[in-house]
């Protein structure tokens, strides 16, 4: 067993003080030059606020039962040990801590992995290093073992023993570069069964899996799988994704979500006070998100953009401004728009036939003889790009992948066709040039805004304690999110409580339900309460990039005030409280 | 004559305490809904350090003379007025404020008039300011005429009267949309007439020109006509472009460089770590700059990517990079680059002489065959796409527009044919999966960086100096920049000292020169001497977004610090004294 160095660096890091200036610039040169910028540097030394409860002692309490969300006898029937009793505890309750007068679990060391399952989002060196501290503190001499690049670490047994001093150099930053992510699934017969060799070779207590929903399922997989096996190995969840479609009654938001948001409101705020000082063109901006848009949604509340989803609204909406002498504004798109347009999901449809048959793609006349009459119209009027897109990209099902359609392009060149026909019949006067973006890589690896800095902190802590206390098939929780965030509470949700069935190739199959933008909830109500004035009037909010100081520094996403505190702004600090 | 108003809304603004959290964000919920973000609202609070200089009564000092930098005769002989004496004074001599015992010129109230001109930097507004402030200081009762939607809005007389409370609301805010910007030129005589007619209307004392290069070219067209048709209107210029090619012994850098480019480079920052994180794609991006690569250069020594700016040179380093089982990285490409790219500007030459000899772009078949072999190879080999582009897009000269070209994605597919071919021919064994970006929109109506905003606050009132002093065929310049800003001196450079001639519709034409990136200058030598070791280890720096308080906000641009202080960073505020 690779014990943990003794030496915690961190806490003299923590003390070190900041100097200001040239000095401190010039004597940092040469770690400048490999890497580390002033502002990341500044970064390590943000301490996280702590949730209360875990700062002393601490135990588990159960809170109320769950249902799944949707076929609750067949998701049970296909999990039997997570959903029966486990350490004579009922199944699928949630889980929350609350103080004790001494810990609630032995002390001694303990041996976990954690792994990164899918796309980068900010925050995840946060999860793995408050895990790291709540081992340090409260089970010292434990063992963490990073696994590398996602689920295939675990599996072929790839990882490194992750220690403090290398810890210390991610505190706060973005990225997941320091163990890297991958998307690969363990749910095959031999990859649970490499799962298991690896978990037996290190001697596992537990796993911590952070991923979003699919990532999730899997973790849920993988904790029944090894009950089934009489492992000691547990599996606890993380919440990640920037997507913001990991999110139910118990999860209120997803790591990442609030830092991306930001990253994109800055550059969507620029762009639009760009489009107002130039008066020039319409700019589309498709946005990450796959078919959910809560990204949309957060980027439109922080940025007031003349946005309309769709098509035709698009067009409406351009030829009122032309009435009102104003040729320009700001178009935000979600990726997966392109699935709910009617016309082009139409023509997809009959081109995935079409190819399936054995059409020749590359034989663009004898694509364009097979379609009906609207798709042919339509697809001969696709700019040369989108068509070799729709034609040319195909995923393992034979299906058109959506996500590598440049929407932004479809719709201008859809907006573009009719509006040049409201202009031949005489309806519209105005002009239409048009700009496309496409944002999303941009903020998956963004230094943390102290909210993810501090709830990542908080769920990798929480991790901890619920694998101290030998629970398996759970999702870890922060709650109460709308208080400072040392009155933040901390928790389990039993993965299972999260799933309903989905078909997939032929078959019901349990995962864990994709939380879509609800049309009624209080973000969507604020939006459409508003989105009227928005489009005609040019009331552009530009947010700003992430502030770590001053008064803005604290507060986080604004859907998650509006669905939590009534749109009055989640601060993580207590103005009438000196420190957190 | 339309007086300012006798409140100073701004000294209260200034001086009201900025309430933290909750309270002030539900009591500022209206303004909100409008636009103006909590972080925007910090910002009008932020007071720019004023040169000790323009802080006490100061007068104007007679510096070095210059000539043209090129073609200094011919120069000359067309700006009659300009290049002889003016008010007893020698031409073509630079000026400097200094202090003065009492003010040097009369304390009369001006008639001021002020343009915004070419594309959107920021700062502007703080220009704008900045000269408003120094009116009301040193000229009280003075009025300034913004003229709207730029150069356009000086010859149609579209204006509207600049007051401090409207002002306030813009105090260090980005965009142009206080009098919007526009692309028109002042040079054919009716036009020199109409701008004459309307600096009469206002019975104006001068007027300040906020361009780069091209604008700057036309503030001393302005300036000669007026001087020929004896108006007392004076023309002052002022550096802007966030290109960064309006830079000489006297102009150490435009303004809107140092804010655009921290933008930029947090986001190639974030793509960088993305890339290191995920480990499958190769990012292209692209960066606005037209011919000139200083924001290239500048990001690149912010981010230190894996840069080529040569095709054959990218599929090298891909392929030194697959040797160390490296299939990922950055490469960041300056707007301009397709220019230098032999292959591409071979084609591009062709395609311009076939369309101008009238071979139909629509009729691709025909086209190929006119081309050579060579050139009619790449253009099968481009994507549909760039074909359309490379035919479609032609400026009023009949040239292809380079600009409109998505180079990076040209670029993405010539490496992939390159290594396409090593992969046949056995000398490449990676993978090349790669990604198109491009940044440009996202910087240039940034809140403005601390540098930024104080800059050109000292430049507005610089320009308002030497209206005051009656000077006309300046560009308005804050030098001393390494030192910290009260430090920095103000003065002003003859613009036909920035001229030389260029060919241009087959006549020599005297313009303000364009200052390209030098090969021996200070941050080359420092990129090129990093270049090699950024192209293989992973050394990537993210800068993360520009802070507005705490110990990086007050640090320069990259390329500034090295070019005046040896690389140590230029710094607003002097570490040693409490405040400016």
């Amino acid at each position: 067993m690779v014990g943990l160095t003794a030496a915690p660096p961190a806490a003299g890091l923590r003390q070190q003080k900041l100097n200001n200036g040239a000095s401190q610039q010039a004597s940092n040169g040469a770690q400048e030059a490999q890497g580390i910028s002033a502002l990341g540097r500044e970064r390590l030394h943000f301490i996280p606020c702590l949730p209360e409860v875990l700062r002393g002692p601490h135990e588990i309490e159960e809170g109320d039962s769950r249902e799944c969300l949707g076929g609750h006898g067949v998701v049970c029937s296909l999990f039997p040990r997570l959903s029966t009793s486990q350490n004579g505890e009922s199944p699928l309750k949630m889980v929350s801590l609350r103080p004790a007068s001494s810990h609630g679990v032995e002390q001694r060391p303990l041996r976990l992995g954690v792994v990164l399952s899918g796309g980068q989002a900010p925050g995840g060196h946060n999860v793995i290093i408050g895990l790291h501290d709540y081992l340090q503190r409260w089970h010292p001499g434990s063992t963490l073992v990073g696994f590398l690049s996602g689920p295939r670490g675990v599996m072929r047994n790839d990882y490194k023993i992750l220690e403090a001093q290398e810890l210390d150099a991610y505190r706060n930053q973005g990225g997941f570069h320091l163990i890297c992510s991958g998307r690969d699934k363990i749910s095959k017969p031999e990859e649970l069964t490499a799962a298991e060799k690896t978990a037996k070779a290190h001697d596992l207590d537990g796993i911590v899996v952070i991923g979003g929903d699919d990532s999730n399922t899997n973790a849920a997989v993988l904790a029944e799988h090894f009950l089934q096996q009489g492992l000691k190995t547990r599996v606890i969840g993380v919440p990640k994704t920037i997507d913001g479609d990991l999110k139910n009654a118990d999860v209120s938001i997803s790591f990442g979500f609030d830092t991306a948001c930001k990253v994109y409101s800055e550059v969507i705020g620029n762009i639009m006070v760009d489009a107002m000082s130039a008066k020039k063109y319409y700019h589309f901006i498709r946005l990450m998100g796959r078919s959910a848009s809560h990204i949309t949604l957060e980027c439109a509340l922080q940025t007031h953009p003349q946005l309309a989803l769709i098509c035709e609204e698009i067009a409406d909406m351009v030829a009122q401004r032309a009435e009102l002498g104003k040729d320009f504004g700001v178009v935000l798109i979600p990726e997966g728009l392109v699935e709910f347009m009617h016309d082009v999901s139409a023509l997809i449809a009959e081109l995935n036939e079409l190819m399936a048959a054995g059409v020749n793609p590359a034989d663009q006349t004898a694509v364009v003889a097979h379609l009906t009459p609207e798709s042919a119209d339509l697809f001969c009027n696709l700019t040369p790009g989108i068509r070799s897109e729709l034609l040319e990209e195909r995923d393992p099902h034979g299906n058109v992948q959506v996500s590598h359609i440049e929407t932004e392009k479809l719709l201008i060149k859809l907006v573009g066709l009719e509006l040049a026909r409201r202009k031949a019949a005489g309806t519209f006067g105005g002009k239409f040039a048009a700009l496309a973006h496409f944002f999303g890589y941009e903020g998956r690896c963004s230094l943390p805004s102290n909210f993810d800095a501090t709830y990542c902190n908080a769920l990798g802590q929480a991790a901890g304690a619920l694998m101290a206390a030998g629970r398996t098939g759970l999702m870890a929780t922060v709650s109460n999110l709308q208080a400072p965030a040392r009155k933040w509470t901390v928790g389990g949700t039993p993965l299972l409580s999260m799933m309903h069935l989905e078909r997939r190739a032929g078959c019901d199959r349990p995962v864990i339900k994709k939380a879509l933008v609800e049309m009624g909830s209080a973000p969507m109500n604020s939006y459409t309460a508003s989105r009227a004035m928005w489009a005609i009037q040019d009331w552009c909010r530009s947010p700003g990039p992430i502030q770590f100081t001053g008064p803005s520094a604290n507060m986080a996403s604004m859907t998650l005030a509006l669905e939590l505190n009534d749109g009055l702004p989640c601060l993580l600090d207590d103005p009438q409280q000196a420190d957190c």
